[in-house]
């Protein structure tokens, strides 16, 4: 599975700190710390507040090149902000994201083509959020179907189904579940699902224990990828065990540790 | 989902020595602190190596129902000792277990119809324990099928996939998950499905772990029922989570304590 790393993230305390004061030292550290904890890419978000968010994407992206070469993904509600971004990135890039509203996708479809990027797709339109699974799967049928109107690559394709926290929603969590199940349905490859994994739990108490816990499950309905906090180790322990089980990495007795040295 | 504690089992030493020396206590604390722990009901069971093994599991079930009322789960591979237990349990007990072959089949439903116990029936046979999902369901099939023409009520069965420890059959806990996914499809309503645990970590390092993350994906596939070890509270953490999830209980900050305090 794709582990994003979500830590480096304006909407955090010490990355809004970090990024006022051009402390460079504060986002190699989050940077090399979540690949060191198995993070295979790293989101970037110069979080709601910034001011500048063009400059703020650019400096971000260009201090974590100088100590890492994972690839980055491009989180931003701003398609100038992302594009900024795409032009730094050396390695092929993940956009986050587009939504299923016809103007954007093809917007967005066409941004990813040019620059050879991957692109998370949410099952959201003006409509906003979907209740039910079939809702979901029928905007990810839509943006399936507009990627290959676009011949954009389905293994380039990630679908998210939109987590929303189970402490005010919580019948939400079966259909999200279900609704990952479905979109490996949707076309042959099938396209990637991710998910951005804490906000199952956000205002929840036990944190950790649910965002585990949804994720074993995610995992087991044949999530792709997800957006989440690599510094966890309980919860990377979850995940490595999880694919071990689904016969993905090989049993040794030390497969926590061997897994980790890959 | 049915807990079932598994502890009180000759194959433990401190169990096999209680069971030789007529030590009460030592049942009556493991029935106590399962019960306690969350374990909705007792497997009991004399262990391989019992020499008078009707007069074993007469006295544990004897010592175990003076300090709770929690159903039995009588488990043994003798048909004799199975009914010396029935005839003494107080409430609906579990007979563990029958296999698929025709004549064992045939007797058991006979032996649980006439003390109205629930069965659990392992998809095996004379040719063993299948390696696919396609041959357990086969065989749940033929179980389900015989219960039918019995007239068993289909709530009382439990099929049993037969886990095995993923260190030495690792491709099998895939085709586990799926065949509970499968069972469910069998009749309406849906025969309950169980699995002993611990089996999937024997001889593993991170038993634990493995236990908990296998649960966590079974209750997923539908898993109804666990014979397992109650006092691992991380496992009951996982499992109360998982059904937290899956909407069948309400959510509130302290889910945890709200689901021991039932």
């Amino acid at each position: 599975m794709l582990v994003i790393g979500e830590l480096i993230n304006g909407m955090y305390k010490d990355v809004r700190k970090a990024i006022g004061d051009k402390n460079k030292s504060v986002i190699q550290s989050l940077a090399k710390n979540q690949i060191a904890s198995g993070a295979d890419a790293l989101d970037i978000n110069v979080g709601p507040s910034s001011t500048k968010p063009i400059e703020a994407i650019k400096w971000l992206i260009t201090s974590v090149q100088e100590v890492t070469d994972a690839p980055l993904c491009i989180d931003s509600t701003n398609f100038e902000v992302i594009e900024a971004g795409l032009n730094l990135c050396k390695k092929k890039a993940i956009i986050n994201s587009t939504n299923a509203d016809d103007e954007k996708l093809e917007r967005y479809l066409g941004l990813a083509k040019k620059f050879d990027a991957k692109l998370i797709a949410l099952t959201m339109d003006k409509d906003g959020i979907p209740r039910d699974r079939a809702k979901r799967t029928e905007l990810a049928l839509k943006i399936v179907s507009a990627a290959m109107e676009k011949d954009f690559q389905i293994e380039n394709l990630f679908i998210d189904p939109v987590v929303l926290p189970c402490n005010v929603a919580q019948a939400q969590a079966v259909e999200l579940l279900e609704s990952i199940r479905e979109f490996k349905l949707l076309s042959d490859p099938s396209p990637n699902t991710i998910v951005g994994l804490s906000n199952i739990s956000q205002g929840a108490t036990e944190r950790n224990l649910i965002n585990r816990i949804f994720l074993v499950m995610a995992i087991n309905c044949g999530l792709s990828a997800a957006i989440m906090d690599p510094l966890d180790k309980d919860l990377m322990d979850a995940m490595i065990t999880t694919e071990l089980l689904l016969n993905k990495n090989i049993y040794c007795d030390s497969y926590l540790t061997a897994y980790r040295k890959r």
